[in-house]
Formats: structure tokens, sequence, C-alpha cells
């Protein structure tokens, strides 16, 4: 008789060793720097927990998660809660180390600020599209005095790519030095309002066009570009936002230009089965289809 | 045969005796074969309280369930937890004396499998067609080794009735198998993405068209058709769906034709007035209008 | 060394005295005649607490709350829990209090007739035009034996305005005598069916033409005219509403014209940081942002 | 007429200025290294917020807090989330300031960690007694790589002061690196089987002779020493723990001689009304209480 192994709770079909991997999944589960809700660092283990009661085939892409690709849950990076500085060098290098194997990196949040050190390991060597999801810039120059935080990682990011290959999808709220910063960076904007009157597969279409020369695009979603009602456990709840449908169809249609790798951030679990850590799941889900499309 | 007896909790306006009866409300509070997250139990319960909260005047219908309709709630089915076998027979043969006194029949699940044995039921004598709204098309052959669960429960439905005689709405998720199966079964299927494209007003004229010569139409309602936004408490949510609107819209015109009995399943509640049960009893409410306009 | 002073937990950025404000925010912790889910006494708490959680800058307005208006919180009004004529009598004297100093009054419900109070003292001098966005009419003309209540509040205001000055947006529930009434009354009515069918922007320019001879406007927003999914924290939850995003635009059309005082009322918020008491402040947001461009 | 005037969320009965106030109530909203279940940040407003919910009178000392005793509630350290230095420089700053005015400090956590600046600031001159409740040693000699976090505070303390005036209660959970160092230590250690045993009475008297010759005595309450039944909102729960009756009345016991200071901590509310801050405030009470009586 054989006794009963232990399910581990890494991402569903996930037990690929790095060798042999496609696509290596890492959670990062801080967020000291979080202001309002806390709650971030159970971002991975929702996020996790959700994949194995989401169907392996995506319907919508005619894709086989567990056939068609190959993943490798690389399992938490060891996260030194209240310590920002030694958490950020923790993830760059191995981030760093993860992408000298030329697989694709996806990263399961934790606080926004852990997308900086993600992009400042990719980043070096690649023409860097980045396109962002969020309710929010990101802007600040700083933030309760601190220089990087999640309301500050995309300055500091768009300190080292090229601004004018970002796009920032789904924009609803800013302070006044942000709107006139963002006016100025030269970064490619679109708020919700021209998303309701132009709707998202226009958006996610212009976004396709902006990338077209890109080598290398990275996908950044902070799970609050949803609104609240599909997405109420997060850090900084914004109403009138994206619907979970919007969201996947702008990930289909940006997908098909080939995603090389991602993070989804600020997801903040208080309930097994909680909707948000679902959402997330679909939404990582759905990227990997169409990285396992674009590779076969 | 003995009738089940009445629980306190009905619902509203339904205490008409069968032999007045234009319809019968059945609970079927049975949820041992949900996969995920169970609760289906409660879902008679929640969706009978929440009836007390609502108008009985449907105002987008100018119909009122208070005098226009005479409803009877015959309580809950007494289920085996853990027994399907039993359950089902014992839904059965309820449905099978229900049925003889020619009133619609309103099914409160429960799970999905209870969907089984009720058409069982009434399917024999009719050419009938059967309209799903689901997030998923439940056509599995076996499910972790059971041949009839909520996830097999269409499948089990599709050998007793004609599959060119179903119509299966919202569906946005499916094993691989599941989706060769469906391709072949000859069933029709509006996927959500369809639903996007065309709008839920031609998806619901559509099926019209389809079930025009049925001699007796039956709606099943998966709440999770609805996205987890809508109706979080559910066993498997599944984002990217419905919103309430859009199923109240439907149900409206494909009431026109005549609904002559439903179910609306997969209603597990956690709190006393939270928006799944509410939504629920909304949908029940609309196809009761829909049923009163048509008799009239 | 100085030390730290307990910040209330007001509204954030109203820390001006009546003297030098544009705007007074008012509290009315009253829920007792809610029927169904009690709570809204903590409506004025949550609201505030949410606004310190917003950016002052409201991006779609390009306009400053922080800089471009100001804003005084009056606490909230010593409610009597159980005796409405009292809590009435208070409401009605503090705001025709507040009137005399020619600025704009926000008051925060609180139970839906607290309405009521605030109209008459508003009212009385001026050609008054009322926007009301709400999921029920609330035009019975008594409610569990009482004239004035969360049900009944409308008849009651349209016996001291002109009802031709009304405009009811968002309505989809209703008892068959308040339709029967409605019918008669002469009031402006857009029920969801029609926003479904028109789009919120025109319904939204439809209201503005109503509004147009008035020389005071008062936009009146019963929280439960958003669907529960975007406001599952209210006294009577109904399905199939507005999302917030639609909320919020006809709020920024019909701001344009110039709104002169508002309320916010039946959220009742169970959890901080719960989303209905946020879209509640993103609403009042909104409102205030309006009320600064048009000051300019 | 008298305008409303706004309460703010302090502590009941505490509106007296510093110069006149017996017992100066101060917040520590900081939780930037707990590692399991974050929310302590929430802790100074959830148990001010239940403090209006309980009698002025305590009946069991025989006391009125509104009328015996005089509190200033001196709001929050302005904390630095993320930054544990620098919090930690504000709170020492801030108790050594308040400590010259000769009065009581009540300190509402905020994490464990919060304790060592205040003991910091007020052990200085004493002949300090240090009386600790907790589920856990906190005695390891770093955390995750850190040298103080809520899971160190107590190593630190204890290189601060006597360890031989130090005596921790209900002791339940431990490393073995922390039981060894705790046994060459030579604190009075009680544990939750000794209490069982012996009874709490007779280990509250017990602390009170260990303390009889201290100048100055610290009461300092990680809430996690109550049960998770009685504290289920809490950092890291520990089954197996303190109801809140024992808590109480072994404060009552200890109170007799004199407390001069003390902190509650890790209380991490998330409802509004939820057990954990309730009997953190009912805790909080008992101790004034007892000074109270003390300075009569």
């Amino acid at each position: 008789m054989e006794l009963p192994t232990l399910p581990p709770l890494r991402f569903v079909n996930a037990g690929y060793s790095l060798d042999e991997a496609d696509v290596a999944i890492l959670g990062v589960p801080f967020d000291s720097t979080v202001s309002y809700r806390p709650g971030a660092r159970f971002g991975p283990r929702g996020i996790r927990e959700a994949t194995w009661n989401l169907e392996d085939y995506i319907l919508e892409l005619d894709v086989n998660l567990a056939t068609d690709i190959k993943i490798s849950d690389c399992g938490d990076v060891d996260v030194i809660h209240g310590n920002l500085a030694k958490t950020i060098d923790q993830v760059e290098t191995i981030v760093s180390a993860l992408q000298k194997r030329k697989l694709a990196i996806g990263v399961l949040g934790g606080e926004h600020s852990m997308t900086y050190p993600v992009v400042k390991a990719l980043s070096k060597k690649h023409d860097f599209g980045f396109i962002q999801f969020d309710a929010h810039f990101d802007l600040r120059d700083e933030y309760l005095g601190e220089k990087l935080s999640h309301a500050t990682v995309m300055r500091r990011i768009s300190e080292i790519i090229n601004p004018e290959n970002m796009v920032q999808i789904g924009i609803r709220s800013a302070s006044i030095d942000e709107r006139e910063f963002a006016d100025k960076l030269g970064s490619h904007i679109f708020t919700m309002q021209q998303i309701e009157k132009l709707g998202i597969y226009k958006i996610a279409k212009n976004a396709v066009k902006i990338m077209k020369n890109m080598d290398f695009i990275y996908v950044n979603i902070d799970i609050d570009v949803l609104d609240p009602a599909f997405a109420p456990e997060v850090g900084c709840p914004e109403p009138g936002g994206l619907t979970t449908r919007q969201l996947l169809d702008a990930i289909n249609v940006i997908g098909k230009i080939g995603i090389d790798s991602f993070d989804v951030v600020e997801v903040s679990p208080t309930y097994i089965g909680g909707i948000t850590a679902v959402a997330a799941a679909r939404v990582v889900f759905n990227i990997l289809g169409t990285i396992a499309k674009n590779k076969s």
C-alpha cells in the first residue's frame, strides 16, 4: 500500500524542474510599505490556492496548461518583513539567476514595490517594453519620506527604462504632482474614461502597436486595476475600474505579440476562496495561456 | 408517497395549497459532491429568506407575484447528505408526483447534480427544450470516479434528452475533453466571448429561435454563470461572467415564449443578506413573473 | 518636542471653519426605520474613514480638493435612535442654520428618510430641482403604519416641492401602488432598463435639460442605486443596478450645471475598508470636485 | 443654535489636557514586522472605538473612569510603515517627553516590538519591574535576520532591564532555543500549564511578591495571551490560552500594588465591534480602574 503524499501548496501543474521549465513562478510575500490595508503577503499563497480550482484547459485561448507548457514553481523569496532594502536585493538576485535560463518569469506579489527589482534584473540587456495595468500612476517621487514604496514604484522604474516604452492602462487616481509628472514623462496613458469611450479592445490594440518593436515585453498587473466589486481584497481600493472580463480580454489581445515575463501584485486575500485571489489566478492562467500558444 | 412538509421559512407569497397552485417551489439542500466550496445546502434557505425583501410587483415586467400567480412552497426534499443515489431517487419521485398536477416546478438547489433527477422526471413525455445558464459545460463523463456529480450533470442529461434541444449560455471554462465532446454533441453553445461580442439580447433571441418548436421549456440556472462580483458565494467561482443585469435581461426575453419549469442551483450563501442569494431570488422572481404573464 | 495630536475621524481636508468654508459636511447617523438590514448609522463614520485613502486630486475632473475648495466637517447631528420626529427636527434646524451661510451642504446618511428634513430646510425659497439616484421610488404613502420612513421619503418630498422638478434615475423596484402613483405624479423617471438601452450619458444629459431653469439643484444618492456587486452593504440590496463607473460618469455630467447641495444615504458599512463606503466616498469626492470647478 | 461638533475617535472620557491628566493614552499603529497576520496598525483605532461601548463605572473595582481619573488621549505616534528604526525613535522620544510629566502612560499597539522603545524611555532611572502577559516568550536573539521584531522584543528588553525583575505569564509556545535561553535568563516564568494547576489568583499573587520592591511597575499585555476563542484577531494566534475572565482577575490582583504604566499590543481588528478589540478595551479599562483606585 502506498501512503498518500502531501500536495504542496504550489501553483497547479507547476512540478517541473527549472531545467525543464518554460516558465518559473516566484512568490514575493512582502507588504511592509502598504499604507492602507495590509495583507499582500498572503497574495502568493492565495493565488496558488485558487489555481487548483481552475480548469487546466483555457477555453477562450484553446490551450492546455497541463500539456502545452512546463511550469516550475520556485516557491517564495525569503522576504524580511520590515526590511525593504534587503528584500529588494533578494528578489533582484533570484530573478537575475533565473533569467539566465531563458525562461519566462511570473512573479506573484506582494506589494507593488516588488516589481522594481524584477524589472531591474530583467531590463538590463533588452529593448524593454512595460505594460502596467493599475488604478494609480504610482509615479510619486517619494512617499511618507521613502524613495521606494508601492506608491513610487513606477517613478523608480521610469528611471531605469525608457518611459516611451511604458504603457499605463486603467488609471483613475493620481496626485496632482503625479499628473504633472506623467504629462512630461512621455509614457502612454489610457485612463478608465478613455476605456469607457473607446472600449478595451481598441486600447489593447493600441498597446500592441506601441510594443511592436520591443524585444522583451513585461506585463505588470496591479490587481487594483479591477473595480473593487471584482477585487475587493486589495491594499488601496479605487472604485470605477475594469471588470475582470475586460482585463482578460486585454490580456488575450496583448498576449498575441508575446509576453516575456509578468507579475500580478497587490492581492491581499482575507478568505480562502475569496474572489480577489480567484480573479488574480484567472489572470495568471490567461497570461500563461498566451505564453504557451506563442511557444508552439 | 408522502409529500414533504413545509419548513417555516418559505418563499414569499407561497402559501397556496398544491391544489390551487400554478407553481410549486421545491428546495433540494444537497451539496455532497461539491469539489471546492461547500454550502449549497444552504441555498434554498438563503433564496427563500431573500425573497421577503423584494417587491411583489415586478416593475420591468409589469406583473404582480402577489396577485397574478399562485405559488405553493412544498418545502425541502429530505436529502441524505453523502448519499447521492438515494437523494436523486427522492427528488425524482417527488418531481414525478408534482408533475401530474400540471403546474410549473421551480427547484432551489443545492448542487447542480440535482438538475438531473428533475429533468429525468419531467422530460419523459415531452419534446423537451433545455436552456442552461452556466460558467461550465459540466459535460465530463466522470469526475473523481463518479458518473454523476455537479461536474458531469450535463453529460448525464445529454444522454436522456436530445442534445440538439440544448442551449448552453455563458460558458467560459472547460476541460479539453469536455470541449471536444461538446463539439461533437450538437448542443447550441454561447460562450461569454460571444455574448461580449453580440450582446445578451441577440443571444437570448437566438435561444428563443432554437426553442420555437419545443412543447416544454426548462431553464436551468447555475448561479456561477454570474461573475463572482455579482455572485461570490458559489461552489466554483469563475471570473469573467455575466452581470446580474444581463441575466435578468436574458430571462425577460426568453420568458416571452413560456418557461415551463426551472431551477436555480449552486447558491452557497454564507451571510444573511449576502448578495448571491439576493441575486438568485431576483432571478427566480423574474422567471415567475414571465410565467405569470404567459398564464393570463 | 511636540506631542502628537489626535487625528479626529473627520472628512479629509475638512478642517476649515464654517466662516471660511465653501461646503459643510454633516453626518446623520440615524437608521431606526430601516426594515431589512440595519447599520446606516455607521455610514458617516465609514465614508469619512474611506476619504483618507483617496487622492485629493481628482484625475477625471482635474481638480484638487486640498486646494480648490474649502470644506468644513461639522460632525454628526445628535440623532435620537428610535425617535424619528425629534431627529428630523434636529436635522432641519441645523441645515436651516447652515444654509444662511450660503455654502453648499453635503449630508452623509444615515437612512434615506433623513433627506426629507434637509430638503424641507433648503427648498423654502428656491425653484428647487431634485435629482434622485435610487433603486426604489420610495413613493409609498405609508410604510408599516408610518408616514415618514426610508420607503415613503420621496412621497413626502413630492408634497413639498414641485414633482415636475424631480428626476428619478436607476429605478428598478416598486410596489404596484408606487408605480401607479408615479405615473400620475409627473416626475421624470429613468429606469435601469432605459439606462441599459440609451446609455448613462444620454440619461444624464436628459436630467441636465430638465434642470436647466432651476436656481437650486439638489442631488440625492441612495447608494443602493449601485448594483449589490458594487455596494453590498446597504439596507435594501436590489440586483441589476448601476456600476460605480456609470454613477461617476452621471455625476461628472450633471455636475457641470452646478450642484448646490447633496446627500449620500443608506451606506451601512460592516468592514473597515469595505467597498460600499469606499464607493460612497468616491461619489462624494466627485460631487465636491464638480462644486470646486464651478466655484472657480 | 449650536452646531454639532465632531466627536473625535478617541479613547472615551479622555478629553483632558496633558497638564490635567493622570494618564496619557498613546497609540502606535505600526505592524511592519508581523510575520503572519498583519493588521495591528488598526489596533489603536479598534480599541478606542470599543471603549465607547463599555460602562464608565467598573463594577468589580467599584471605581468610575468618568469621575475618578483624568485621561488624556494624545493620539497616535506618527509611524513610518516599513521603517522600524525611525518608528522606534519616534516612540522613545515621545514617551520620554511624556514621562517628565509624572503621569501614567498607556500605549495601544501596534505590534509587540513597540514595547521596546517604551521600556527604553521609562526604565532609565527606575528599579523597573516588568510583567508580561503573552503566549510566547519573544526571546529569540534574531528573527528572519532582524535583531528587533515582535519575536525578539523580550530578548532586547532583557538586555536593558534586570531579568530577575521580569515576570512572564501565560507562555505556551517557544522555539527550543528560546526555551534554553529562558532557563538561563533568570526571569520568572508562569506557563499556561502552571496557571491551569495553580489557578490564576495564585500566579498573580506570586507576581505581586516578585514586584514588591520595585519602584516602577510596567504591565505589558500581548493580547494573544488570551485564547483565540477570546481574541481571534491577533498576529499569531496560539490556542490553549487564558480566558478574558482570568486575565481581568490577574490585573485586578496585580493592580493593587500599583501599575505605573502599561501597554496592550498585537490587537489586529478586522470588524467593527469585533471581540478582540472589545476584550482589549475591557483590559485597558480594568488597568485604568486600578490606577484610579491607587490614586485616591
